[in-house]
């Protein structure tokens, strides 16, 4: 049995809590959960049964803790919370990929991942320095999909074209072909730069790069927001 | 001269931060705004020097105050911050709308606001109980962009129907019309439930239903998500 403590990014474990993301992590990557904790007065609700059951059938350590779940997640409204080894499943060369260069929220990493989930994106790409993957508040933000995607990490640009050469798309305010007018070939690379500069100008020379119109009232769409036109307007 | 407090829903005024936000609000609408204070270490930024030259051309006032600035910013990376009187300009009857049901996410609505005003939607309307749309936080995940935009509140989805008589497409999981397939007859109201449940049943019975397909990888998507593709997918 182990007691966590609040995340930090050097620990081999992360948690997430909530009904929803918990199962999803049981059910997709079972053999890499620790332990369950469970809050006391959740015994009639049925996706806690169904979290339970799973839980003895894989032979995870079950435990009741009101206090730490309501420390770790913050909230007095989460009922499970599952810890769970970090694992690195890497990116498939024939996929398309996101690449986020410098990702710097984790709320919109989270919701990035959980978007490429809905539209059968699997592979990530991140670009450091970047925020952590594993965070709490970027699986809260993921709901859950994390679990769905393979993501890599590269020091570099240039360390990710060399593993992986294909068609790159970079998204930038200065593109040349607007998204609505862009064909993908296949496998390909959509490419973000991070949520203050966007992508640096010696993205122009990379590829395709492509433009999300809009209008001159705002300075640009949120990175979350753009990823997830990206994704709509090429699948 | 006012000491604005930490904000509170039934404030007259709210303040915003940031040079972007503030830029916005002094050029579209000035004569909301009470007060600007500026941080001490900022005399050769070049917008900064543009704020101090709106302020001075339109009679606002300006302070000093570096503790203000962090403690109603909870950051010390602001350097200017504005305190504005709300206002509420009413919806356009010709334009087409975004109409909220309960959001319930301070960011979300924010980045809702910033992308409509992206996509040149100018109306919104949502209905209570919701979030604050004056709240600094939703202020600033908009960016400034409510500025830009129209507003009202209703206290049912059938008081916002009585004023506003047009086509509905409300967004629901079972929608029967895909997005990518849909035709939207002007003027028209896009109507989005809250974070959690989204729309209630109900509102098959009202207008054209829209679903955006998705994988069964994921439960829904993020609203402020939904919101964008549908905006994208009819302008």
């Amino acid at each position: 049995m182990i007691n966590p403590r609040p995340y930090r990014r050097d620990f081999p474990y992360s948690y997430i809590w909530g009904i929803y993301p918990v199962l999803e992590l049981l059910t997709i990557k079972p053999y890499l959960v620790r332990q369950v904790f469970i809050t006391s007065n959740t015994s009639s609700s049925p996706n806690i049964k169904k979290i339970t059951d799973i839980c003895s059938a894989a032979n995870i350590e079950q435990s009741t803790n009101d206090q730490l779940i309501s420390k770790l997640s913050g909230s007095d409204n989460s009922h499970v919370l599952a810890v769970f080894e970090k694992n690195y499943p890497s990116l498939n060369s024939n996929s398309n990929h996101v690449v986020l260069v410098n990702p710097s929220d984790m709320g919109n990493l989270g919701t990035i991942m959980r978007t490429m989930a809905s539209f059968n994106f699997s592979d990530l790409a991140i670009i450091d320095p970047a925020v952590d993957i594993f965070d709490p508040k970027v699986l809260r933000a993921s709901m859950g999909s994390l679990f769905h995607l393979n993501f890599s990490f590269f020091s570099s640009f240039s360390e990710y074209q060399i593993q992986y050469s294909r068609h790159y798309y970079p998204f930038m305010t200065t593109g040349g072909t607007e998204l609505r007018h862009s064909k993908f070939i296949h496998p390909y690379s959509l490419i973000f730069g991070s949520e203050g500069p966007g992508l640096s100008p010696d993205y122009n020379q990379i590829g395709t790069p492509i433009k999300i119109s809009q209008s001159n009232q705002v300075d640009s769409l949120n990175l979350s927001i753009a990823v997830a036109l990206a994704l709509y307007a090429c699948t």
